[in-house]
């Protein structure tokens, strides 16, 4: 999240229960109260950091003990962090809290300033949990921090596999995994697990079905692409060549909206908008505008100023309403929509006889939003296609 | 689940915050106090069946007041309910309590002896809810059983989401939704809404793409199989016939643990046995033993004793450790093993140099499990390849 000094937290409670009936394998665990988090400061940052193979730590500012709503928050922000910690305790994952005015010293020397932040520090480099606030959500992030950051490729299905991911991903080819390229290319990847995936090959015949020819060539895939751009450099590349080419290219044309990075996808607007499609995929109309969406994306790849958020209603059931009310769209159909950030003003385009737009009418509308003649400043000009 | 008298339910804290920074639109709710949850009765059971599109239902029995332990099961519990109630309620959808004691008589007359179970009623219809208690899942559960049960195909985009969609399905072709047998289908779809996806086509082209060659055919796909099984009778086919033959055939050869309906999987063991298979789809071996899994099912799709349980840990992050710890394995490589469901006993296929097995000694291990040389009571037998 950007520095903005202060996150007022507002939580929710989700209950999961346990069901304990005659079948057992299924029971979810509850605190066992033992107090895992650890409130760390200049001294003992340094020892937790080699004691733990990730440390998560959560930065947060003294609450007023008699401001009842805000004791609140604090006791299920703990509740959510002991049950991750106890969760992934195993894994050799430790929590630390750190107050940003008790612990002064140590939020200088980290470079923290804001209170919620949540930051994962693993093998010399720290990475920010910007995704939904809910224990699930946490330990997914840390689990899958806890792996290898580089996937190997090492089969022709493995090579379909990867072609099914959609998501933004690197993919390097290298002699074998003691490649001096290779290193720098792990380092790199250390910079961005889980958020986006690295891939490595070491077969030739494997490499070229991937399209990778040479030797320590680094390609990047934009979600939803099926050409890649080849990262230019010197090979082997430095590991920082990789990471600000990622940097620079990672605001994807269509990028789907996921729990665990939707803060830092949302933040990521232009100019205080986004241009936000809904659609189900596993609706047979939600799966078909996903494919035009798809079409448009490969068309505007190289423009800078469109990137669309896909946000599939069934990851956000919570939001459901929320966003029903707010943007007084129905969300059982396919919509698309620019949202303003700074107030979540928003404009939707029309549905004709509740059917899909064509792919025309979608690039009239999407080159009207990119000219600005659709705005939502500007409410009563609503988009017609009359 | 199973009519077992009384379920204890532990529960667990999963908290959602809200992070109200700079930008907005992806504020999750908090219950705004208001109590939404009705106190049914025999008396007023019916009123409230027609006043709301789908009434959800919540089986209890009284608690003693000072067992604290049961005291904050049930608040949990209703926090669960309100909130949920909360975001669909302008989907016309109402929560209500039975108290299986206090209201013997609506209960009886529901025919309902378990506490803690949770039935949705719609449309003359009743619909279990097995999932996973949370409130987003319960919320997706009834969200989706709002929408229409039947999902209509008409263009051929439409048919290839119909092709990706890998769980149990079924599809007729009719003459248009006003005909006599599309009734008796739509009938028949509200009793595994929104477990089971109905599909219709009216067009013969997009028919015969499906392989749909009479009018009033309906056929029936198992997960992950591309051949269909044409569902016999005389057509139109009776809603009941449909009804049954899905019923009979609704174990799957292979099938995906879903947070939706993952109790209701779990219950339906063979002689209390399952076979377990962890892959992560995302990860390239993961996807390649998910192969090799489908494969399998598609050679004994035909064996009524064979349902294995595929489950893809990062939809169940929470019981990692559970399940690490349980049943003695490693979750970030694929796993396949057989669980004993009466006290979790399981055994588990030996990984060899820690690459994934052959077909051919898949096959083998599938069955030993099958013959009962393998089993969960004989733990000193493991399998071993040697």
């Amino acid at each position: 999240m950007e520095k903005i000094g202060f996150l007022l937290l507002l939580l929710v409670l989700a209950v999961t229960l346990t069901s304990v009936f005659g079948e057992k394998g299924l029971e979810f665990p509850s605190h066992d109260g033992k107090d895992r988090l650890i409130n760390l400061s200049k001294k003992n940052f340094n020892r937790f950091l080699k004691k733990f193979d990730i440390l998560v730590v959560y930065f947060t500012v003294p609450h007023d003990a008699n401001d009842k709503y805000l004791a609140k928050q604090w006791q299920l922000t703990e509740e959510m962090l002991e049950l991750a910690a106890q969760i992934t305790e195993r894994e050799g994952v430790g929590f630390g809290v750190v107050d940003l005015e008790k612990d002064k010293k140590l939020a200088e020397k980290l470079d923290k300033t804001e209170a919620g932040a949540i930051y994962a520090y693993k093998a010399g480099h720290s990475v920010e949990f910007d995704g939904q606030r809910s224990t699930d959500v946490l330990v997914e992030f840390v689990l899958e921090l806890d792996e290898y950051p580089v996937e190997e490729i090492n089969s022709k299905t493995e090579v379909q596999g990867f072609r099914r991911d959609e998501s933004t991903k690197v993919i390097g080819y290298f002699e074998s995994n003691t490649a001096s390229g290779y290193d720098e290319f792990v380092d790199a990847a250390h910079d961005f697990q889980p958020v986006i995936s690295f891939y490595a090959v070491f077969q030739k015949l494997l490499a070229r079905q991937l399209g990778l020819t040479e030797l320590n060539q680094v390609d990047f895939y934009e979600p939803y692409m099926k050409k890649s751009i080849v990262i230019p450099g010197e090979t082997p590349l430095d590991n920082t060549v990789i990471e600000k080419f990622v940097q620079e290219h990672k605001r994807a044309t269509l990028r789907k909206l996921r729990t665990m990075d939707m803060y830092e996808t949302w933040e990521d607007d232009i100019n205080d908008i986004h241009v936000v499609a809904f659609a189900d995929e596993t609706d047979p109309e939600g799966f078909e505008f996903l494919q035009l969406l798809k079409e448009i994306a490969h068309i505007h790849t190289d423009d800078p100023n469109l990137s669309i958020v896909w946000i599939d209603p069934d990851d956000f059931t919570l939001l459901h309403d929320y966003w029903e009310r707010t943007f007084g769209i129905d969300l059982s159909e396919p919509q698309i929509g620019i949202v303003n950030v700074t107030d979540a003003d928003s404009l939707w385009m029309e549905r004709r006889k509740s059917r899909l737009p064509t792919m025309a009418e979608l690039e009239k509308w999407i080159s009207d939003v990119l000219s600005g003649k659709i705005n939502t400043e500007d409410d009563d000009d609503d988009f017609n296609l009359d």
